[in-house]
């Protein structure tokens, strides 16, 4: 069989925390798979370029078989250019005083500038997930402004809520992870996200009716929405890691396909369960191994989570509002 | 097929930067396999153990499918309890005013505290690397005080040397790392490390024919040599992701075999090439599938080489008299 020709992967804010935990597990194939040669396009800011040099260098020292080229620049057109797979990991941090609207309003000219590259220079087949925070809203900008690219090829991340829950999970149930299954995280990734055990087993056993419910109902849905708060304090700093991990998760499985299972994705709602249409909503989505897809549009919800699920799309629509002009 | 046992595999210095990176690559099957479950034991000193709790949870918030247990721990005796696979990374750092010589002594004791631990109680099987610096005289400082493990289940990593090597040339000959072979790093991982590319080929041609001769023996030899620092300088730390990646190839390539191909692994002499028995150099040794680890021991080496080769022997050899007590 003659080697595959090498995929562009694009990754922003490339020397942060985040950038420097994904680059590794990239590099290394644990993502395209250990026979897909890649070409790593980096974006930082420019007060970032030298500190992205000496990531370049340890990428170079660490001689990846795969890595086929490394392209280091802080011009979003020069980083998306031909780009197949494109992580959107730099964002302003919330600085102090700012609330959640402050953070939208100082990420929108960010997310539009780059939906503008994207829509200029990317591959036909490009695939996006937008890491950094508030990740659904700025999906939604780069979405907006990348108008010859279709919309569902624009996603933001939920996948750290949704590995946090079946890690809570597994540690509750004596288990390990693997034999967490059904778990789905709906809405915003912000503390109004909803993390669904109603389908969840874990070792084949439903959740609902073997874990404690006042568990379920507190505890649990607490460790999950403030998981983010708890590590900073643990750490002395944020989840770095770990949602590195879960951006890998999100686009190996969306590469790969999940054998008919669904995973946690915000992408744009058609308005199914009432989400308004084009929010970047977390949705119960089954992956294809053709790069499909596909939303479960038949889940049931009681009225407790339908109650959840409108809260975080109006706590969406406000985020939207705060950039009206930008969408 | 049943699923394979657990190994566990211990991490000194487990909160340290090193530690964050490798512990990802190690979680995600990267070193062991896709199919081998693992029990992680991390290792940390009193003052690490906070961010130490904060990284066992970002690794549960990963929901790693082969990681079925995390012990976090300040004592060696319950890190490596049971252990098959350990990697010592953390180590004093070197000081304000403090030379190689007070490096060594500096890290004596630790490195007795945790050779008697693994003497006490690790697997029968068990296999180790020493990252945390000056590894190799901390290996054999290790592996002095556990008189019951065979003294060729002791490794230090001069692989970040030759992987360095192997980077440099591929960029110099406008290749790609798979495309380099036979690159070998003789040594103490310091400067004194001596990268022998007397072998090396770059898309089946010989470095020594095709490679200006003035590049290798200044500019080529420089660059590998003080790398480290010209990370720090850039990146404004010192090599973590590609220093973790070094130990994962390491421990990988020990793991799988090298299918007869020479690595760089520095080993317990057995007085090869006259380097005296016993102190812990980097040899070309070629991994076998079976855990055995082969040393070449008619590599040809001209007067040239055999003086650098005299002269890293000859750094280690002060290196165990500054800790003649300890060994």
């Amino acid at each position: 069989m003659s080697p595959k020709a090498p995929i562009r992967v694009a990754i922003t804010g490339a020397a942060g925390n985040i950038g420097y935990s994904l680059l590794w597990r990239i590099a290394s194939g644990n993502c395209f798979g250990a026979d897909q040669p890649i070409i790593l396009q980096l974006l930082e800011i420019p007060q970032g370029m030298d500190r992205l040099q000496g990531v370049v260098m340890e990428l170079v020292d660490s001689a990846f078989p795969l890595v086929h080229d490394i392209v280091a620049t802080d011009d979003a057109k020069v980083a998306f250019d031909g780009v197949n797979q494109a992580f959107l990991v730099g964002s302003r941090p919330r600085g102090p005083g700012m609330d959640r609207s402050d953070l939208v309003a100082a990420n929108g000219p960010i997310f539009v500038g780059q939906g503008q590259a994207l829509n200029a220079v990317a591959a036909d087949d490009v695939r996006i997930i937008v890491v950094g925070n508030p990740c659904n809203t700025n999906a939604l900008i780069a979405q907006r402004n990348a108008p010859d690219i279709p919309a569902e090829r624009f996603t933001a991340m939920t996948r750290l809520d949704h590995n946090r829950a079946i890690g809570q999970l597994a540690l509750k149930g004596g288990a390990t992870p693997a034999d967490v299954e059904g778990v789905i995280v709906w809405g915003n990734h912000s503390n109004t996200m909803y993390p669904d055990v109603s389908k969840a087993t874990v070792k084949g056993a439903s959740v609902v009716d073997t874990f404690d419910a006042d568990w379920l109902a507190s505890e649990f849905h607490n460790t999950v929405a403030t998981r983010g708060g708890a590590i900073i304090k643990a750490r002395g700093a944020s989840s770095a890691a770990s949602a590195a991990n879960a951006a890998l998760d999100h686009m190996r499985d969306w590469w790969t396909g999940t054998n008919g299972k669904p995973v946690s994705m915000a992408v744009p709602s058609k308005g199914w369960y009432d989400i308004p249409e084009g929010l970047m909503y977390s949705v119960p989505t089954i992956c294809h191994a053709d790069g499909t897809l596909e939303v479960i549009t038949d889940w049931e919800l009681d009225d407790a989570a339908k109650a959840k699920v409108k809260a975080s799309a109006d706590e969406l629509l406000k985020e939207k509002a705060a950039v009206a002009d930008l969408v």
